[in-house]
């Protein structure tokens, strides 16, 4: 995915582990109180360590954020490599057509058959609340916050 | 990950998507309420369903689960293969001597350099309530619940 230069150390260091990591399993609670999970394709990490995805405006996932104070979390998994990291989040979609035209590219095509006009179209934007990253030195999850 | 016959169609369809993914991320919901995941190296996919791990008992993982109704989520990703995975479980903390003797691999050692005696070795099994997985051939998710 596309990530930009971090405004601190802890913040470069998860940009290090994800950006060779597309896709995140992004967990939210359903209606049932089931945590649930689903693949999204990441498009951006950008400079205020925000993550970017398409969705549709329709999607329940959109849904079950608002229902749920807004929190979701992005697993980034990529095991050849050991780099495991927990983003815990709020998210909020956003239509944006600067950002729209920004993000785009053919990677999304088979979401959004009808490209970028598609009316369901929009974007979710997940802020970085507290992350983790799998340190194998330590052989530990290493925490931080973020405001 | 050691995986058992399933009972219907429906787990069989997840035991092949799964068997071959040994590290799934792990999502429960701290004291804060931020949904946070750790990778967790499956021990057995058994025959009811159940997927089992080994964990220390003061795990933080472990209180938060008793907190929040036992929810977690289970996301098993193999974008190579087009696999993913979640499960909506319950999960719950049990000591089982015998079951810990069946699961025992050298794979746990990293965790438990004290081996199979560590007292603060136990298991974490968590029954599959509901199941989603990526169906590429209708590229959506497709859920099942099971009881
Ligand atoms: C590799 C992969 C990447 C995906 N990327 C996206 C994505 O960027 N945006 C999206 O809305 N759905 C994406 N999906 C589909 C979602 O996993 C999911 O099926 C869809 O968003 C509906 O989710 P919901 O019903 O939980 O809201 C992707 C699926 C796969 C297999």
């Amino acid at each position: 995915m596309e990530t930009k230069t971090q405004r601190n150390e802890q913040l470069e260091k998860i940009r290090e582990l994800v950006k060779d990591i597309r896709i995140a399993m992004m967990t939210t609670i359903d209606d049932q109180g089931n945590l649930v999970s689903r693949p999204m394709a990441t498009m951006q990490m950008d400079e205020n360590g925000t993550f970017w995805f398409f969705t549709k405006k329709s999607a329940p996932k959109v849904d079950q954020i608002d229902k749920h104070e807004h929190r979701v979390n992005l697993a980034f998994a990529h095991p050849d490599e050991a780099s495991y990291v927990s983003v815990s989040g709020s998210a909020d979609e956003v239509y944006d057509r600067a950002k729209i035209d920004e993000l785009w590219s053919p990677a999304a095509k088979p979401w959004f058959p009808d490209g970028k006009d598609d009316p369901e179209l929009t974007l979710l934007k997940v802020h970085t609340e507290l992350a983790e990253y799998w340190d194998s030195t330590s052989s530990r999850m290493v925490r931080f916050l973020e405001m």
